[in-house]
């Protein structure tokens, strides 16, 4: 009775390991242990088994081929006896030498090496990757915060907490949109620190404001724009990110109230990304009567992308609330916890106006069904326990230091320079008089051991020379070192 | 001498906290407890500091603010005697009622709900998304493995071990194609289990076959094609990720042996995505024959994109090497830990030929800047020391249990289904004589409390009845009751 019955596989249905996929069908009859033993020398000559590659537990892969372990321990023996494995204990039978001279060699990698000239052609693609490949003695690239305060002992205490009590429908295909604990958590921290009233079910959680910048974009070519205004000067990485995703990236200037709205208003642009709460790189604020012109200009229809990438590291001024917190509907709003913890962990959250969440939660799950589950719900226990907070206001103290140390080593050692921005933030920007061409500036610190970024790379239009600061990431001593081998540079 | 002096900020320089963003310098003088406590009270009522939130400690707040801590702690005191907020001990002070009614309702989440006739509707982009909400005794849905069965303690001591050694630069933002130890382990992974040579600085570590799907469209876009075949039946996840990518997905017949590649051939068709080792619904394996044909087809100019997604988990069979370990060149091969350990993590990696590598690494690079590396870094331990392949082992004797009393539950209680694919992977196809209407079936399943997947969501053509039946991810005493339900639901 009834036809339940598996239908027929062409395969062979022959007892076989996933180990090499070794088939023991393929063997001589008699002649198995020899055979075996073939099979490993040709996988460890030709690669598939690297030096260091561990061979499978003679009882685990006599299981899996179905013969007797006898067989298995006598292929390792002859390995073993040719020298081309060792026995190393729990360790397990290892791979220490290749049979014969290695097949052709693989292409060259595509590890990017630091040009002598990276300074002086146009940035590519790939120039923060160049940037971080190429060696020196000290960092001042911006945009990390100091990652040796990373709470090491707190993240470990909250991941087993989680893991401990998570369903395991928890660690299967999840909500697009994140996970319930995190958004709720974000949504918390952005009403408490950074002035927002959202509801949770509205915060998507991304992978950092680079994801967050595209699937804007995905939201904004569906309505048809095409066009970004971007500060002059600003991020060239979120110029980047925005290129990439088909906008137009016009510059609009900024001054020391921030952005140029006349200018914005005047240019017929459609939307705009601004840094209000911390200008990138010149570290400025959005002034009062700045983002009053900015919210008419978007309430007459013009979107606003706020990038609020760095509003929590502020030193010796008031806070400054998101605009997201004055209006609504016409502000695509993003963070991160790149600049509050680690850029490594590539978490951050977006909130659009109503009527793009829905197209948003699509734009997320295409493009990566969600964000892992297990960090989201470690951070949701940090931010919720006040380890954030904390860990916080431990590094604010800790890049004050670091922020001092480097205004004293430039008023000593680059006297020439005017600074920008060192009330807040993890960098700041030191501009010079004209004549000067920061991007041999750069590469000649870098001669000198000093990584930093010319200002021009920040800049569409012919701008003031100057660099790019981080001090967030190294620590007092090697920073007055540095500034000192940049003033030597500078000479 | 020297200009090093901080330019002119605007804003104000008055102390203030982040916490609300409240400025000391709205205060009005004398009246500091009195304005603390009512801006509390408004963050209360409008929201921003909701119920369960915790007011920060108040040295810490009379720190940020510059007042003295008995101003603090006399506006606590007064929310404290309003019954506004409660002093937990150690949890400190919460929020535990608003003092006025909530401001106007949030609009309404968008949670899906089930329809009850989301089985009659062809699915939509958020169909996976609608199931998962959906309430059921019996999830049978397929496409994930055994979660319970999630090596918490091992996953715990590679993480100390992790962020023991990691060196704080780590922590930064790293390679877009991922930790260097985890595509060393994968490399390895792919040599010993896949029948894959490949150089680990090839590999590209992605958020999971998803992402893989969107990449490899920009890839093949780049390129003129707009086209890519897809198996029919086959995967209707994967079909919604290439058309969202701006791909075709005409499809190509399935049958006992695999994909027909001779109506591929005839198509014209410039691309084609297949399952090889484990065709998804029907768990058949590309015999000899066809997988001869199709590496002639893309020798003779075809592109194969193999989706390499269950490969490692089988039980009555031999292996079946990957597609990419016979040819370089016409591959683009990908494959993930969500069926290996878990969906949640997000962690997959991808192999494209010479000629589109660099692309695919600046399509990853604006993608995301790459996968958060600790998790990385934890998985190339659990890979390279052994436990991976071990809990694949444990994962393997469970699955088979499950896998056989589902089979017993089905010859039992549903004689006239014909099963298909029982041999390897984490699920099954059972089809049924023409004249059954999977969906129906399917709502009534529901109805009955079992979740499944009619074979019409996987089928673009019109094809035999049947339903897709998830056994990894429940005990076999559910299988078997979610069995009888089915059986019951059929009748």
């Amino acid at each position: 009775m009834g036809r339940a019955k598996e239908s027929s596989l062409d395969w062979s249905t022959s007892p076989g390991a996933d180990f090499l996929q070794l088939r023991i069908a393929d063997a001589p009859p008699g002649g198995l242990a020899n055979w075996l033993a073939d099979q490993l020398r040709l996988a460890i000559s030709d690669g598939r088994l690297p030096l260091g590659g561990t061979l499978p537990p003679t009882r685990v892969l006599a299981q899996d081929l179905q013969v007797s372990r006898g067989v298995v321990t006598e292929a390792y023996q002859r390995l073993t006896d040719d020298g081309h494995v060792a026995g190393r204990g729990r360790a397990g039978t290892v791979v220490v030498a290749a049979p014969v001279p290695a097949a052709e060699p693989l292409p060259p990698t595509t590890t990017p090496v630091l040009a002598d000239d990276v300074f002086s052609a146009p940035p590519g693609n790939d120039i923060f990757d160049v940037m971080r490949a190429a060696p020196a003695r000290w960092d001042l690239a911006p945009g990390t915060p100091d990652l040796t305060a990373f709470p090491k002992s707190a993240w470990l205490r909250a991941e087993r907490s989680v893991l401990d009590r998570m369903a395991p429908a928890e660690l299967g295909y999840g909500d697009p949109r994140g996970a319930p604990a995190l958004r709720l958590a974000v949504a918390r921290w952005l009403g408490r620190n950074r002035g927002i009233r959202v509801d949770p079910e509205r915060v998507v959680v991304v992978a950092g404001v680079a994801q967050a910048l595209g699937l804007m974009s995905q939201l904004l070519r569906a309505d048809g724009i095409d066009t970004v205004a971007v500060e002059d000067p600003g991020s060239l990485g979120a110029r980047q990110h925005l290129q990439r995703a088909g906008m137009q990236t016009p510059p609009v200037a900024v001054d020391g109230n921030g952005l140029d709205v006349a200018e914005l208003a005047a240019s017929g642009h459609p939307a705009v990304m601004v840094t209000p709460a911390h200008q990138f790189p010149y570290g400025v604020v959005l002034d009062g009567q700045r983002r009053r012109d900015l919210l008419r200009w978007a309430h007459d229809g013009g979107v606003v992308i706020e990038d609020d990438y760095d509003a929590e590291h502020r030193y010796d001024r008031a806070p400054v609330p998101a605009l997201r917190g004055m209006t609504d509907e016409r502000v695509l709003y993003t963070g991160s916890l790149s600049k509050l913890l680690a850029p490594a962990l590539r978490v951050g959250w977006m909130v659009a106006p109503d009527r793009w969440h829905r197209d948003l939660v699509d734009a997320k799950r295409f493009a990566d069904l969600g964000n892992p589950a297990l960090t989201q719900l470690v951070l949701a226990r940090l931010m919720e326990s006040g380890d954030l907070e904390r860990h916080l206001r431990w590094m604010r103290r800790r890049h004050i230091r670091r922020r001092d140390a480097m205004l004293a080593a430039l008023h000593q050692h680059l006297p020439q320079a005017q600074i920008h921005g060192a009330a807040a933030g993890l960098h700041l920007t030191v501009t010079f008089d004209d004549g000067v061409d920061d991007g041999v500036l750069a590469r000649t610190a870098l001669a000198y051991g000093v990584k930093v970024h010319p200002l021009s790379w920040h800049s569409q239009r012919a701008s003031r020379p100057g660099l790019v600061l981080g001090y967030a990431a190294s620590v007092p001593s090697d920073i007055t070192e540095a500034i000192t081998a940049l003033g030597k540079a500078f000479r």
